[in-house]
């Protein structure tokens, strides 16, 4: 993308109403526009960060053997009074009468649509395990709405849900989100604790959070100050035995306030930390609760109707936006993991109308593009130092800087953002680094 | 994708609820299930056409110049307040008021939101021309949803808007629009003819719908019969002068009934045709309208305050899928057009067990799915009839039948869903074919 031609509306002030980092950067960064309370529009820089992130939890879903499907966002209320949720839920759902005076609410989370799906069509214990999954647009009415699009009204979020036919066969179907979900935030560059947690307004007996460390968390977390050494990279293979792996990770003590014992808690007061949290992800198996309130049974293995045991599996697809920033900044701005960067290589153009430096930034930007780079060109008018400042500020990962006096010397400076590092270099060296499939690096 | 692991809950019998062709197969294919009145989930055979169908509109507008933002599905009625609109648009919008007994609104379309940007960070008539597009699930509570996703009341759309200095301006980036839903509707195997049309509750002084032709559309259409031999594929490039090729286009005489009048219709009697389409798209030019009532002004060349001029270009991406289905099916099912067909080739064994059958569907699978190709392999249970009928129904464009029969002499059957064509073939040249990049044929 050439920066001359984007929409890139970028804050030189800090925003008053953004109380903590994430919020801030997103304001100054043009990535989101407030459009209401807790309701924002993603500027295109934003967009690129969501759909990134978005793109790793759907590889990781799929890979996982969960198959995608789309449920709407606005959902009849009968389904919730099967339930017995419809009264339950508070305030906090948006509810709606339609012009024929029917209750509907906007969808804040979808065990009773999958429900319903799950007892139109399934019929045999042959047609499990399932597993479906969708990444969609949520509504929770906050009272206060705050921290940008970490406390929103309206945010994207993946859930899933789980069918199977027993307990032993939903605790293989929880296993196996709990190892995605270790490959998803790892993916991201975050390290996600997942914590024993309560099940709230879901229900059920088995629950983990994975909760990602910052002090403006809105959770009190107490853990085993192992967690901070603990390798979050996990290799298996999901036809393995998956136990082991989620036994070696629960086993060590991390669970949130409403969870935590001071009482019942086995480990050494010098090994407990306490700190605040995000919570990036949430798990639950919650047995038949919804399947028996709403009829949903499959003929078993000895021919008789057998009620679905579930799960459901979310993660705060738009919250990790904020939770990464959250994670990954300094008082210059966003470092992107890049993994999730809105593009790979910026490469700035310190004189634009000078023939020599107009040429190669054309020639890095093109080369970058054809090896499948996502590049942007700095081709604007701004001072070299505003340049410098507003790609620090959107966090891209590595910075190529053309000016006429590098030029001279056949040289040109590349900037490593989360390091820091610069170094001189020829632009055919540049070149090669650009192109270099996998991870870039200058060490 | 293996069969045995996906899911795809076909229906034998024809749902009593569908009254025309595509409405009934996407339920027949297990592509859809309403959830309410006019609202639908989208299985995953229904969400991979939706998503390839989304993906070609936005490389269509990437292309065009335009960029992608999304914007929230809720709004605040204030500012529809401010452009006039809140009072006048009636009982299709849906209305809300959240706990703060605050109005609210499910956006069916977003002028006021996207002025609201443009208001708050363009200056400039430097920062010119900008086209923001998105592709976001709206709702019109129509009084009798009906005909499935082509008329539903939560559907998903691609709403672009351009913002430009002066109607000279405006008219280019109009033209880009034009010029993009020809490439975008060609690239997914239609006709879809640009008409003269009315502009309704958008406002505005030139518009075009494009629609495609359907003894089930919404719409009476008249046009020249000249259309029909018309060739729709563009190859103009962007930077090229598009005038011509619009008006090369537009001298075509086609005419919604709205704008339709016989006594000022200049072609013969015979040349007009007079048929029913159903609008896949529909493009606005408005001018000051929103800018003025919202105050969106930019400093023009002169220093002085000048008003955007406004252009609004809608495409409906699940309406599409219908409308795709409407004209490719037939008494057999669904007929995708290679872009945009959920899979593009099945592998069927007709005969799982069979270790030969087995392992040469395996490796046809594999290799296909190297090749990048989106497989589907049939190692279901079901009766060899059953299998085809399923794969013909589900529109495969390409399916390779795998039998112990045809393999004892080496052989096995391609078909070709669209012409329905059969040949034998041994198995390597099967796997050529479907390695072969770009289409795939058999002539």
């Amino acid at each position: 993308m050439r920066l001359s031609q984007y929409f890139l509306p970028v804050l030189k002030e800090n925003p008053k109403e953004a109380q903590i980092a994430s919020h801030r950067l997103m304001l100054r960064a043009g990535m989101i526009q407030q459009s209401s309370a807790g309701i924002y529009s993603w500027l295109p820089l934003g967009l690129r960060v969501l759909n990134r992130i978005e793109q790793i939890v759907r590889e990781e879903q799929d890979r996982a053997g969960a198959l995608e499907i789309k449920m709407a966002t606005i959902q009849a209320a009968e389904l919730w009074q099967e339930s017995g949720r419809y009264d339950d839920y508070g305030l906090e759902m948006l509810r709606i009468k339609d012009r024929h005076d029917r209750d509907m609410l906007y969808g804040p989370t979808n065990e009773e649509v999958v429900t319903d799906i799950a007892r139109t069509h399934l019929r045999s214990y042959k047609n499990l395990p399932l597993n479906l999954y969708h990444i969609q647009w949520k509504f929770r009415d906050e009272v206060r709405p705050r921290f940008g699009v970490m406390r929103g009204r309206e945010f994207l979020m993946k859930d899933a849900y789980s069918f199977d036919i027993d307990k032993e066969s939903a605790r293989h179907a929880y296993n196996r989100m709990f190892v995605a979900y270790l490959k998803t935030f790892a993916r991201m560059g975050l390290t996600a604790i997942p914590m024993v947690a309560d099940t709230g307004p879901i229900g059920g007996d088995m629950s983990h959070e994975f909760i990602i460390l910052a002090d403006t968390g809105e959770s009190g977390v107490f853990f085993d100050k192992k967690w901070l050494d603990t390798d979050m990279v996990t290799d298996i293979d999901y036809s393995d035995d998956l136990q082991p792996v989620v036994d070696s990770f629960t086993s060590i003590y991390a669970k949130t306030d409403e969870k935590h014992d001071p009482d019942n808690c086995d480990i050494a007061p010098s090994d407990l930390l306490e700190r605040r949290g995000i919570e990036v992800g949430h798990i639950f198996y919650f047995g038949t609760k919804y399947s028996e309130a709403m009829s949903a049974t499959v003929q078993g293995a000895d021919g008789k109707p057998t009620e679905l045991h579930m799960g459901s599996y979310g993660i705060g697809v738009s919250r990790l936006v904020g939770g990464i920033i959250e994670a990954s900044h300094d008082e210059d701005g966003i470092i992107w993991p890049e993994s999730v960067a809105p593009f790979d290589v910026a490469v700035i153009n310190l004189k634009p109308g000078d023939e020599a430096a107009d040429s190669l930034c054309e020639a890095l930007y093109e080369k970058g593009m054809a090896a499948g780079r996502d590049m942007l060109l700095d081709d604007s008018n701004d001072s070299p130092g505003a340049k410098m400042k507003t790609i620090s500020l959107i966090g891209v990962p590595w910075q190529i800087i053309v000016g006429p006096r590098g030029l001279k010397n056949d040289l040109v400076e590349v900037k490593h953002r989360a390091s820091g590092k610069t170094v001189e270099m020829s632009p055919d060296a540049a070149l090669q680094l650009i192109e270099t499939s996998g991870a870039i690096s200058i060490d």
